[in-house]
């Protein structure tokens, strides 16, 4: 494909704790031919997530490394420009493994064709996609919520957090949001419909968690670990169930001490009987995510699951974009309209 | 019943730290009349066990406290010496919660009648009773070992972990126990068929453990917490179960620094996809206590599950054979033949 000049983020150094702008550099290149049977690809939103903060170490627990110099790694709505795959026409609207990239040349290996009259293509990367996902195999797989018992979600205001607190909504529990700042906390109340929503910078944020589960907690489903699971840990009652879907408080090299004694923690796990279990969704995708696309489509046709985006505007800020959601100051799903 | 004068063991102090002698009194009673419908007791064999340590402190974790005054908690063996109960005559044999006594009324709350016919009856306090049934409930219900896979259990040569690393062997699992000392780990590998056995006060029993474990660890029953833990982290594989039924480096208020960091924990149960599962065997009673009987039962019967007991003779010497266990210094579970 002559012709095509292509932007790229690359990973241009290691961050040793929170990341900086240096860590990536963008660059133009040249797609690669696109090989038989393949498409090329042009990235129109792209999706970031917290995740990609593990794999800019070197030693990743979290799936492979980004080695330095490569693409970041992420996943796009892309528009299909040239089709040789039997599955893809061009002008199709696919999901696609891209990275941080204008464009990608692609044998067809983890697509899936989004049809644009169904929902907005965007939300194949949100509350449709791997998020909404996470959060429904998180909750209800792992979490499996009985109407009337208490979930906390933390990260609640998140492409992941919100969806699950709308699903233990739908279930008949008493849903409890926590995040950052009385803006998002609001959001959580007012637009979706949360029982309480608990600011974790409050001076008194334990105090105000245990009021807001006065029948303890049932499921917490954790993404954040350090203080916010200290201030969870007295609450849980006997067979609570903890989906453990990330720590966003361990990617950066936070404080060790802010996550208290593990004897204190294993302690609660023996004497109340409780469940912790650690998952990534891709186990549960050939069992649930057809159940996932329905109940969540569903729930956004008749006004009970909502979300929101946060866009920024072209690849070249995706870094600043990145760093922004890691510090919490987004509300929705981070996406980067990539542009031309 | 005039007539008749029994002993007991009560709480005299509570312990900070390890218990002592001092922390126990013996005392002779009369015992109450038998309630109308109930019955009188005489202890054959006192069963002790490491639980009995949390219910020495003032706001137990485990069940409930023992007052201070109050007899210590306890299941024996017992003969029926007088009987006003529909469901057992003078002369039966029962199990009972008669606590630390030679003698004890009872409402024929808790109580089972043991068939002396079948088994010695002190397998209804060892492999046949709760202990065996805490194995077999934590390694088949929630630990869910597949043949081939590895299973690893701590506190090995005890009246659990011996019949959970029997019950891996016969579901054809690598069967890796830990213990203290050589005496025990040459009991686990050349009486009881264990694969491998690591002594955990060996200096380089992380090593040892690992090298035991080249395939790495599926399932990993926790009795004990503290640096045996943190040996086995490193190992687990994806999907591991660990059914934390004890943390007895804790129940003495061990050093906390062993424990090491819970966020490294965290995120080996995240990252690994584990999961870790606190549980008292009572949860597990009504739907598997049978199957429980009948498989190790069989397993006794054709050779393939042993047992020892480490039999101390007289109520009076309850105290020191209960620090004795504390310390590791048994093999097999531990009896107190109550005597006259």
């Amino acid at each position: 494909m002559s012709g095509i000049t292509a932007r790229r983020v690359v990973l241009a150094g290691r961050p040793s704790g929170w990341p900086t702008l240096d860590n990536f550099r963008l660059e133009r290149f040249t797609p690669p031919p696109v090989p038989a049977g393949g498409l090329l690809l042009r990235a129109r939103y792209l999706s970031l997530d917290p995740y990609m903060r593990m794999r800019m170490d070197e030693h990743s627990h979290y799936a492979g490394s980004v080695g330095l110099g490569e693409t970041m790694h992420g996943q796009a709505v892309a528009e299909v420009l040239q089709s040789e795959h039997p599955d893809y026409a061009e002008g199709d609207t696919v999901l696609a493994p891209t990275g941080w990239a204008s464009h990608a040349v692609s044998d067809g290996t983890g697509l899936r064709k989004l049809d644009p009259t169904l929902a907005p293509t965007t939300t194949g990367l949100g509350v449709l996609g791997m998020p909404g996902f996470t959060a429904y195999s998180g909750l209800m797989v792992i979490g499996k919520p009985k109407p009337g018992e208490t979930v906390v979600v933390t990260s609640a205001s998140g492409p992941v957090g919100s969806v699950v607190g709308q699903l233990a909504k739908i279930t008949g529990c008493r849903t409890v949001g926590i995040a950052g700042g009385a803006d998002k906390c609001r959001y959580l109340r007012e637009e979706l419909g949360f029982d309480a929503a608990v600011d974790h910078h409050a001076p008194d944020f334990a105090e105000q968690l245990a009021a807001a589960c006065p029948a303890g907690v049932d499921v917490h489903f954790e993404n954040v670990g350090g203080a916010v699971w200290q201030a969870v840990l007295p609450l849980f009652n006997r067979f609570a169930r903890v989906p453990l879907c990330g720590l966003i408080t361990q990617y950066n090299g936070g404080s060790q001490a802010a996550d208290g004694e593990l004897a204190e923690t294993m302690q609660v796990v023996l004497t109340k009987n409780m469940t912790l279990r650690g998952f990534f969704n891709t186990e549960f995708v050939e069992e649930h995510f057809s159940e996932f696309l329905r109940v969540v489509s569903d729930g956004i046709a008749d006004g009970r699951i909502k979300y929101r985006e946060d866009v920024t505007e072209g690849l070249e800020h995706a870094p600043e974009a990145f760093l922004r959601m890691l510090r919490g100051q987004n509300l929705g799903k981070v996406l980067v309209k990539v542009g031309e």
